[in-house]
């Protein structure tokens, strides 16, 4: 691999730009090229963590999202459009590796926890010396700030996205001594509901873009299905140990 | 509040030093005192990860624990000796509080993942401004030294500790899409077991203290259960989506 760039995966935390690690910083600085996957308009929330610590001389590389649905009409198949953007976008970044400029591909939270880093990671990493630096993932931003310890002692915490069905949310959330539902936008109905239905409703918290500028918490109750955001949880800590 | 200190429960990260948040590290350079729990005879390894950022003028306060294993010979009892250390550490550090000083108390990984702040957090937060600050947690760091993407898409994440009994822990790793089972130590060789017999044995990858200075990875085959230290974990990261 001499004389190539290497390809870094760096977790940029949760929204607060004073929740980058000192490390992410260092090599986001160093970095000649800084890319990052977006929507189409939009100018990601990856890119507005770490925008006050751009160089005049970054190149900037964004990888724009064809689709932002995972449901299109037919013959269009969400699976297909999305494999063969990462293909292209992999080749962009590839580019620069190949002309020997080390390429900095910045998260928002953590590059491996639901980051779509990965998808350019599975594509690249076999060919390009590749580094990830972990980041503060939203989670236990969520937690800090409600306030609320997450899992004591030998609890256990299980993640779910929103997305999956109903009865596999309620099979699976009947189980957990602890968790964590992501992902919620148009799913917060449906998940409310199963909270509501387990008897969880008193335990769990809701937040919105934890750590953001916008960031917004309210009673479960008070939530306004129609106004939730994709970046939105429900927390359900971890019962109080008395320790 | 008023002329009373602030309590910070700051998250530092997984082991290495740079994987604080620039956040995290403002706070302990600005806070008088810093507060750390630890074990008899040890330095600690959250103090070990903020040793090079004291001040000189910094007033240290180790809390440190009476017990280190959960199993006394009767008449003690783990849950009593451990709730009158904590409430003892609470009142050591509200003697600094209450005397206006800022008290940061540093905790390794995330503070309210597994960390032991929580227990201050409940004795103090009701009583004292409080502020704390999420870290880069030992799961996401170990995934990022693997190279290997945790969850995709819509896959769930069950986080475990490994005290859990053997028929629990096999049958709640069943029905994890990715799972990470933490606090190994002893439990290495039941977890493991569970793991081989749930054929995840392929997916699952080992991983000690990562990001530490002494951080190891072995084939999970290779481990050898008496050298397994309780910061060591067994990653099974979700099936690779082709997207």
């Amino acid at each position: 691999m001499a004389g190539r760039g290497r390809l870094f995966g760096l977790g940029v935390g949760p929204g607060d730009p004073e929740l980058i690690t000192v490390k992410a910083l260092r090599l986001l600085r160093a970095a000649p090229v800084v890319a990052y996957l977006v929507a189409k308009g939009k100018k990601g929330n990856a890119f507005g963590i770490i925008e006050g610590h751009l160089r005049d001389d970054h190149v900037l590389l964004p990888l724009v999202f064809p689709v932002t649905t995972e449901s299109l009409p037919p013959p269009h198949s969400y699976e297909r459009e999305i494999a063969a953007f990462y293909d292209e976008a992999a080749k962009e970044v590839s580019t620069h590796l190949d002309a020997g400029r080390d390429v900095a591909v910045i998260c928002e939270g953590d590059p491996f926890f639901y980051g779509s880093f990965m998808y350019l990671h599975d594509r690249l990493a076999e060919r390009y010396d590749t580094e990830v630096v972990p980041g503060v993932c939203s989670i236990v931003a969520g937690a800090a700030v409600l306030g609320t310890p997450l899992v004591y002692r030998n609890q256990s915490l299980l993640v779910l996205s929103g997305v999956l069905p109903e009865p596999e949310l309620e099979m699976r959330l009947a189980q957990a001594d602890a968790a964590a539902v992501m992902k919620l936008g148009a799913n917060f109905e449906k998940v409310r509901r199963v909270v509501m239905k387990l008897g969880l409703a008193e335990r769990a918290l809701y937040i919105e873009r934890a750590t953001m500028a916008n960031e917004r918490t309210l009673p479960l109750a008070a939530v306004d299905p129609s106004s939730v955001p994709y970046f939105a949880m429900i927390l359900v800590p971890g019962k109080r140990w008395q320790g």
